[in-house]
């Protein structure tokens, strides 16, 4: 008998690195490490935990990677709607940004984005947004995952005056949080229509240097093409990849234009797509071709995008609108099946934040980032097959528990690291502040 | 004061019939009826209620109308999936529908289906399925809100020995359930692909001679186009037309396949048109152009269609699904907006039921098919504005009461008329039946 930290028995185990459904089986936890997994029978014989628990109607699996999110937009979630894109940050988001984003709002804004998260589920985040440094604060706060990117612009906003002023503060934060295990951070220039060349190039630069990934919104929408090549007769994909950007640290989010050749440079190049289905439809943005980028061998993930622009931080539900979207833009039902579906939303998204060598499945020698899914509702009933409920039938209220690096940080749908009553008056002080405009 | 039998209170009331959302009104509710709608405040010194609730951080609002479903097929809930409609229908559903349905089937797998659907809002569900009379059982059962289908196909099934025999088979259920306050029985001929001109025609004469809706899939994939254009030179919607039964009573299901002439065809007979975006997304069936049809002054309401191709029958899902899908589709992000897909989900769901005149809405005079969402949860927070928050973000989990008639059917998220343990264990059996294949 080993002597091991936790012992967690489950109706089902979904390793997600490949095809298997694992029946009754347990996975053993030591020092926040997956040391084992193996039929609960033998487990029981096996190891001695100081915690054991059965789930006897759950699933256990990987937890979401949200691939791409800006959290402390949480608190703009619903501030406007039915609008495009243009439209939207011009006339909206970002004087509502201008006005009220400060220290306070990206921390609250965070943690209530993190709370939603981690209730449906979502182990790791890769964030986008200004003040890092307080998303950073909350996600050790927290104990979630997270990639917290260091934004790049051309022009001043409340977080820096220009490109180099971001980029210094940026720097200086990764002395910081250098021993943050659960932390890591990237380069993130906005978008090609918001950054140029320069500060790019020095990007491309410090992340081949440092090994640090980049965090990018590409090809989003139409009018982005239109205005590069109006602007540099080039189309944005062309531009970053003469800039040096295309790479396996290039985290290209949205990617709803392209063409079978650049699909091709995406492929060749090993840049990540993230998948934002929510947002491109709501923003009309246009739609990702994920069946032919994934036929293409390129790694997909699935992010949610801010909640100003989806409205949610639901990584279920955004695995299921990805999943039926593929099947509706490619016309092939069998375009991004469960399983495969399951993967985007997991080992795919780790893979993107350079992080699948110890997350994004059940594997031994891996972290213990996992979620339990109850399918006992009349919601997922009869269960034929436990990866067809969490793709196409479950709700994420379904996730009752949720550890990273073997800490539990939701235990019976109850949180262990977050008071839900403070995040609560929190946000309901932000709401009477920014609806009153001052 | 009057004596009446419910107020309910509430810190916002959505009637849906118009562009309102009221703060701190309450429903005044006698004998099953909306008798007045007001300021909470007056509410206290007009009504004496032999129940009076306080519902401080919700939304009221009218029950979902799931405009077409399949109930008993929750029993066949994920049994075959990521495959094209007629794959899927031929090799996997029908197959098993051979084998395993029954009046039992019927009635234990529509128990499962008004479970999972007043579970979510639903109040009223429009089906379409064998042994209806089952079906009906159950919305007596269970106080739920219905219009079932008769069925009618050319082929015998384990219901019928074909068109004629069905149709005898439906009419004689007129008399049996025509003193059911909560339930309608409509026509409910399958496709144009698996009847014929005959029962069409005579379904026409019913239909008109006895006021009573037709509800039948239309235009779901390109296949049935081609197949029809083969068979009788015809696309099915003219030959339907020809056939005399586009008309305000035909409830066309799916709609993927429509050119401008045939949009402005349904828009000038009166035709309701159900969208079910899920479905059709998941089959690779098509994309209905909803915004096309709302702008030709279309009814379009909303379903889930059956939970084997869906896979679930939740409407806020599917409200959602089909509010981001149309903006995508019409590449206008303006289009479906959030107050005009609640509608859809509701008003104009009863519409095309023939039942907006008592219900679909919270106005005066209608039944109380009533529903109230928690929007204080981290996922609906901060609430700028709760037709967003209901739209764009809630999941259904934050459904906590739903009325049907006046009669409260989920009350503090428990049923009052469902035992749930013995829901989950018919599911558990018929699971094991047919999975076992015997």
């Amino acid at each position: 008998m080993k002597n091991i930290d936790t012992l967690i028995n489950a109706r089902w185990v979904i390793p997600v690195n490949d095809d298997r459904v694992l029946e009754q089986h347990a996975i053993a936890i030591d020092k926040g490490v997956i040391v084992d997994l193996l039929p609960s029978q033998q487990a029981i014989q096996s190891y001695k935990a100081n915690k054991v628990q059965h789930l006897d109607s759950h699933a256990l699996l990987p937890g979401f990677v949200n691939a791409h999110t800006h959290t402390p937009m949480n608190l703009l979630r619903g501030y406007a709607d039915d609008l495009p894109l243009m439209i939207w940050l011009n006339q909206h988001i970002w004087p509502a940004e201008q006005k009220f984003v400060n220290e306070d709002f990206c921390h609250d804004g965070t943690l209530l984005a993190v709370t939603e998260m981690i209730r449906g589920g979502t182990t790791c985040f890769n964030d986008m947004y200004f003040f890092p440094e307080q998303s950073a604060r909350v996600v050790k706060q927290t104990g979630i995952r997270a990639m917290i990117g260091l934004i790049v612009l051309d022009f001043p906003t409340v977080w820096g005056d220009g490109p180099d002023h971001y980029l210094e503060k940026g720097l200086q934060l990764f002395d910081e949080f250098k021993n943050e295990a659960n932390l890591r951070l990237a380069f993130a220039p906005h978008a090609p229509y918001t950054v140029s060349d320069a500060p790019l190039e020095r990007i491309a630069t410090l992340s081949s240097e440092l090994d640090v990934p980049v965090h990018m919104h590409l090809h989003e929408t139409h009018d982005e093409i239109i205005g590069s090549l109006e602007q540099c007769s080039e189309r944005p994909l062309q531009r970053m990849d003469n800039l040096g950007l295309l790479s396996p640290q290039m985290i290209a989010i949205h990617m709803t234009q392209l063409t079978d050749e650049e699909i091709e440079l995406v492929s060749r190049t090993g840049t990540h797509v993230v998948h934002c289905p929510e947002s491109n439809l709501k923003l009309a943005s246009g739609l990702c071709p994920v069946d032919k980028l994934s036929k293409a061998g390129v790694n997909v993930a699935i992010g949610t995008d801010g909640a100003a622009s989806n409205n949610d931080l639901d990584m279920l539900g955004e695995m299921r609108t990805a999943a039926l979207l593929a099947k509706g833009v490619s016309g092939d039902a069998q375009a991004l099946p469960a399983l495969e579906a399951l993967r985007a939303a997991t080992l795919n998204g780790a893979r993107a934040l350079g992080m699948d060598d110890f997350t994004g499945s059940i594997e031994v020698g891996k972290q213990a980032d996992v979620i339990a899914i109850d399918l006992s509702a009349p919601a997922t009933q009869p269960c034929y097959d436990p990866i067809s409920q969490i793709v196409y039938s479950a709700g994420r209220d379904q996730v009752t528990d949720v550890w990273v690096a073997g800490k539990q940080l939701l235990s019976g749908q109850e949180f262990t690291t977050i008071d839900k009553a403070q995040v609560a008056k929190k946000a309901t002080d932000w709401h009477a502040r920014i609806s009153s405009g001052k």
